[in-house]
This record gives structure tokens, sequence and C-alpha cells, in this order.
């Protein structure tokens, strides 16, 4: 049931932009015109009294006067026209609403809000928001939000913060990655947590969930339905008001009751959630879940150029659980025949700044299938040319997860980062992010393991 | 003495490159064109036995043979011919060498490297390296290193990972800060972190050192030196091998002794030395210093358009030990004469989604000499334009830190990122970056207030 809502929402068919404008400096404007330019081929009717055509399509005067069927109603009017043009969108058989506008109880209009709430129990109208930065499904361009983000990818991401909805998809973007369906959720007077990682968790486009979070309301469902998710997709969440004082923060923000941290964090080890303490180790790790399979346990060889870069990460590694495994013998003998002398055959293993792409080549074919690794941190600490080339032609051999770090190198830098982001190969700025992101899939893969 | 000495080799009025080379393809022929790109205005005399010219310049077939005084020889040749050269360069009355060439310790030359020790004792020449990737001063267009960076500013470095050193240097190239001296110092047989502390302590462009360290040779001397340069300027360290696994890495990069962390730690604290814990800290943390005031206490006050970065941020604030004091009542009455009603005011001071450039105006102008707030974390969440003009505004009323964060902006981000840089003011693409970079800036205040 739930997931059919929520189709009708994301995989919208018809879509009428209720306070679509002619004003470039309107928002009714932007939101029709991201729509437009994102590509969207389904229905899109503006509604607008005054107007009779926006941004060259035919305008309504209202939803009722709208000819065809419409699954998605956008909201960007001011709240007091909400309530009842929400009603009338129900009556219309209108499946969804995303409201944008705000002006409820973030602003202390309960009593709006309240009615908001009754006209959805009343009807069969779903709601995301209100207060809220939209939608966004660009395997349909359906980019009911702003920034445009096109790139179809991967992630989904369900956030109580309108910037990091955006952040999110602007970083996957950058990273080539992309998004599959993307949820600002404003003040969640409907559609929660659990609805969508519900959904997502159908969705075939989505691999990962990425999670935004100061509350949810009902937490019974959230951990049921989230545990029940996790078995088959990764969900990754940071928590926001973890400590006193951002508790009381999200109290004003979105109003969620924060709660003790301490029973979300059991929910969430509960549930099989990956928690996360900062955006960065959110991206970073969806970005890792996006692009790699999981590893089968905790066990990392870690290959550097750098010698300062082996020995941070194998600090980080050591903090966050990691095991590195001294190189055994047989491998020994295998990378003496292959690598300089002064190479030291240990774990991290240093190429040294000699280091050259067929050297990290060399060095992959013979310790990739070994069984004493199940994953590797590829260090590029110079401007190594061919550095994405190598670690591509590697990830077809092997389904062993390959997180590669990219740092110092000069001019090359920037032409083989953009090999790695086209080639969907997960490169990182620092050795601590990579290990970082390295370890939540290790515990994600570790929980998999419990619960079967 | 010391700083006299390190003076010749970064203020070099002359330098001998030993080993230019007019292959292209080798370091010898990179290093000295790193140099003549970089704008070096000193005498520069190619060493080579086998050119008459290299790149345009004479070259000479031994140091001894060099018409002029050479302050500082730069040695590109292979391991075996650096002694009798080094040798022959203190005979000639050369100050200072930085051998870059490798194939001493580090690859089990024991041997060769006490032959060098011993005529760094016999003779008055002083060395930085051998195995290192060279030293920086962009002041002087000095680049004997890779890759090039010409950008001049605050920041000194002193790092036993090349690819840190050079790390570092495109961040603050990037950021638009630059850096004054910088040395990778490789295997560090002659020049240690005491002596360079000493001598960027001294350095008048130096505002801020930035430290890479595996381990100091001689503890005493290194805390006594710190100690007294601390009092003066900021030394931020990382410290690689703080876990087992990586000290047992440090051990055959840089065969420090990386010894227990716990006498680290306390060693640095007593050296007022500001210790981070990742490259990202590092950096973040030498960027505020560079750009910035120290903050008089902890008390900062959070000012932002999305709910969720002042969230995050309270959450990191309070872990890191900041103080958020609520806004004083006199505040409040000015601020609610600027604000919409919709605004709460709490610290986090949350403008909301729909706040712009002049709102954010108001808000400073009121707060902003008010004795509450000793600091400011100004978040962007939104494609605002015109941030980084109200904060070069706010930042020329006082002398309080202002960190700013900017995310989640769409394409006006890029824009105004580029215009934070130029006008030289702190912009972080996370809320939590920017709050550990200040708690460190708060950190040594606090250090400071301690020894007076």
């Amino acid at each position: 049931m739930e997931q059919k809502v929520l189709s009708h929402i994301f995989e919208a068919k018809s879509v009428a932009v209720i306070g679509a404008s002619r004003n470039p400096e309107k928002l009714g404007y932007k939101i029709l015109k991201n729509i437009l330019d994102a590509g969207y081929k389904g229905k899109v009717y503006p509604i607008n009294p005054k107007a009779d055509e926006i941004l060259g399509l035919k305008a309504y005067p209202s939803i009722s006067e709208v000819p065809g069927d419409v699954d998605l109603a956008v909201f960007v009017i001011p709240a007091k026209f909400v309530p009842s043009t929400l009603r009338e969108c129900a009556k219309r058989n209108v499946k969804g609403a995303v409201i944008i506008s705000g002006g409820f109880a973030e602003v202390g209009n309960i009593e709006l809000e309240n009615e908001l709430k009754s006209i959805i129990k009343e009807t069969n109208i779903r709601v995301i928001g209100p207060n809220c930065q939209g939608i966004n499904n660009p395997h349909l361009g359906l980019n009911a939000s702003w920034p445009v983000i096109k790139s179809a990818g991967p992630i989904s991401i369900a956030s109580q913060s309108g910037t990091f909805f955006a952040a999110l998809q602007m970083w996957a973007d950058e990273d080539k990655i992309g998004v599959s369906k993307c949820a600002a959720m404003g003040n969640k007077i409907d559609i929660d947590f659990d609805d969508l990682i519900e959904y997502y968790g159908e969705d075939e486009n989505t691999k990962v969930i990425a999670v935004y979070m100061e509350g949810v309301r009902d937490g019974r469902r959230f951990v049921k339905i989230a545990r029940e998710i996790s078995k088959k997709k990764p969900i990754v969440v940071l928590k926001g008001g973890r400590t006193e004082i951002g508790a009381k923060a999200v109290a004003s923000h979105t109003r969620s009751l924060a709660g003790r941290d301490e029973i979300f964090d059991a929910a969430f080890k509960q549930s099989g959630i990956i928690r996360v303490e900062s955006l960065e180790e959110l991206y970073d790790t969806i970005k890792a879940f996006s692009l790699l399979n999981l590893p089968k346990d905790n066990r990392v060889l870690i290959i550097t150029s750098s010698g300062g870069s082996g020995i941070v990460s194998a600090d980080e590694a050591e903090l966050r659980g990691l095991s590195l495994p001294d190189i055994p013998e047989e491998l020994k003998q295998s990378l003496k025949e292959k690598l300089p002398d002064y190479v030291i055959l240990r774990n991290p293993l240093d190429l040294t700044g000699n280091a050259y792409a067929d050297l990290y080549r060399d060095t992959l074919n013979i310790v990739i299938h070994n069984d004493t690794y199940s994953s590797f941190v590829v260090i590029f600490g110079d401007p190594i040319e061919g550095a994405a080339d190598v670690i591509n032609e590697m990830s077809k051999k092997t389904s062993k997860p390959i997180l590669s770090v990219y740092l110092g190198g000069g001019e090359i830098q920037q032409i083989e980062i953009e090999k790695f982001r086209r080639l969907k190969l997960p490169v990182y700025p620092t050795p601590e992010r990579a290990i970082k992101a390295l370890s939540n899939l290790v515990r994600y893969s570790k929980y998999l393991k419990t619960i079967t």
C-alpha cells in the first residue's frame, strides 16, 4: 500500500505545479523550470489562476480544471491556501502531494498544520512536507526541488534537512554516481522515514539508502521496517541532535523529539543501520556502498606509494576495527620477483615514491586473489599516471572491494580523479576517509552475517 | 646558530643542483626546471659533468668549479655518489644540502647513511634528508621539490611524508592561502623537527607551523623548543603511528621509534602543541590559524540558513568543548526588529531556507560586538549570493574569528567559494569541519592563557 502511494509520487506520470509562476524570481517558477530542465517526460500542468501559459505550457486556474489524471501535486503557494487546495486535490483523486510551501508548525502555525493532518486522515492523499525542499527522481527527470540534479544512480536519500538533501546529491553528481529517489522531508506530517525506507527498499534502482534524521514519529514501526530492509540494502544514518545542545536545536528545527541518544543508538544497532558521525562520513560511506561489493570480513591490505599515508591508514584502520594481516610467505616470494629490492614486504605495503602504475598492477595481480585479504585500500600519493586504469582492470578481476586514495599528485591528480569517477571507481582525497568508508562496509557485512 | 644555517638553506642566495639533467624524464631535470619555473631570483648552478648547458644555464662538471659562492646544494644523484660530493660541498663552504636522493637506510644502506652522518659531524654542512621530497620557499621562488607551488603565504610545513608535504601545499594553494617554508624531511639524519620549528618560529612570514611527525631524535630538545615557539605561534601536529599497527609501519617507513603514544601525547600537551587526528583536520586547522585571529574563549554563535547544519554543528561543538550561549535579551530585542517573525531566536540561530545575504548582514551587525560571543560559525546552506561579501565586511569590523561553511548551494556555490578564497576568508565544505577547526583555535587560545 505504502509503496504504491510512494511510487505515485516518485514515479508520477503527471505532475501539477500548484503556484507555478511566470516570475523568474519566484520559487513557483524555479520548480516548474527545474522539472522541465531535468527532462521530465510525463504530463506537467502549471496551476495559476492568473496565467494562461507558463514556460510554454498551458496553465490552469485550478487543479479541478486540469483535463487528465494527476498523480502528484507540488505545492508552492502561501501556507494559508494549502489546506483548501489539498482538499481539492484529494477530490480530484490526486495521489500524492509534495508541499514545499513553508509557514506551518515551524513558524508556530500549529493549527494550519493540524488542518493538513485532518485532510490526510479524511482522504486518501499522502503528503511529503510541508516546509520541505521537495523530491527528485533523475531516473525520470522528476526534479521537483532545487538544485537540478540529473545524474541517475543508486543512492536514495531521506533527509530532514533540505541542505543535506541538496549537498549529498551534488556530491554524488560530481562523483558521477548519481541518485535514485531523494526526498527532503520538512515537517513530515505524513510520510516518514519508515515509509521512505520501505519504498526505497523495494525500488530496484536503489542500492543504498542515505538518511539524515532528527527524529521519528513511530519508533517501533521504524525499527521493524529498517530491520527488514537492511537485510537487503544498507541504510546509512546520520542522526542530528545526539548531544544535549544538538537535541535542543532539533526541537526548534523540525520539532522532532530527539530523545535520548542511547535509545536511538540501540534502535539503529537492532535494525542493522550503519550509523555515521558526520555529513562527510555519510557521503563517503554511501559512495563506497554505491560502487563496491561488500568485503567478506575486516582483513585489508593497504598498498601505497606514500609511507606517511600508509601509516595514518594503519592508525585509522586499527581504531575502526579493521585487521591488517601480514603478507603470507607464498605471496612474498612472488612479490620479491616483481618488486624492487628496497620494497619492504609488510602491510601497509609501501611501494615508495618511485612507484608507477605498472608496479601497482604487478602487485595487485599477485595479491588480489589471495584469501588473506578481503579488501584493498590503494593509495596513490604521487603524480602516478594510469592509476585509474590499473584499478579499473583489477576491479574487473575481483569482486573484493578496492578503495583508492589519490593525493599530493599535482596536475595529473585532477585528470586521474576524473578518470576514476568516469570508471565508477571510488576515490578519496585522504587516507583516513577511505578507511572510514571501508570500515562501514565491513560493519554492514558483519551485521548481515549475524542475521543469517 | 641553527636559524642562520636554516636561513642559508631556505633563503639561499645561490643554489647548485647536483645531478641536474637535460633529460625531461629525470628528477634532476624536474628539480632544476621547478626552481626556474617558480621564479627563483638567486644564482642557479646546474652540476653535471656531461653537459655544458641545461635549460639555458651554464652547467659545471663539479661543485668545485662553480665560480661564485653557493649557499645550498640540492642533491639528485645516485646514493653512492652522495658522500664524496657532500664532502666536496663542505670543502667549497656550501652551507646546506637538501638530499633528495634515496637509497640510504630506508633500503637498508645503513653504512652509506652513517657515512653522511660522519661528514656532517666533521664539517659545518647541514643536511635536510636524504630520501626526501625537498624544500619550498615560494616567497623566494625556491621550489627545490615537486609539484611547483608558487603561492606565498603564512603556513610553514615540516613533514616526514613527502606526499603530505605536497598535499598540504596544494590545498593551501587552491585556497589561495599559500605557504612560507616547507620541508619534506625524509630520513632526517641531521635537521630535525626541533631545528625547523625553531627556524619557522623566527621566520616573520610564518604564522602557523604544520607538522606531520613519525618520531623525533631528541625528545627533550623538541619539547624545549616547541614550548618556546608555541608561545608565539601555533604548532599543529599530526602524529603517525599512534596505534600498534601504525607504530610498526613507522618503523619501516622512516625507522623512527614511534614510542608509546601516551608519551607523545603528554609531550605535545606540555609543549602547547595542538594535536590533530587526521590529515584533513591538520589542513582545516592550519587554514583557520592562517586566516583568523584567536578567539578569546570557547563561546560561539552559530548562524545558519540550514537547520540540519545548525544541529550537527551544535553536536560537534558540544563534543569538542565549545559553548553555545543563548542569545541575551538585549540582542533578542534588536534581532526581532530586523528578522522575520518565524526566526526563532536561539543558538544555533536558524535564519531558515528563506535567508539571503542581507539577513545575514543585519544579524551579524547586531551580534558581532556583543560580549556574549567570541567567535562565529556562519553557515550558508543554500545558494546565497553575496555570502562572501557579507563575511568580508564583518571581518573588517571585528577581530573575532568568523568561520564560514558553504554547502548545498548549486551553481552559485563555486562562485561564492572562489570569492571567499580571494578575500582570504576561511570557508569549509561541511559544518563539522568548521567546528573542529574552531575548536583547535580555542584550544590554543586556552593554552596561551595558562602560560601567562
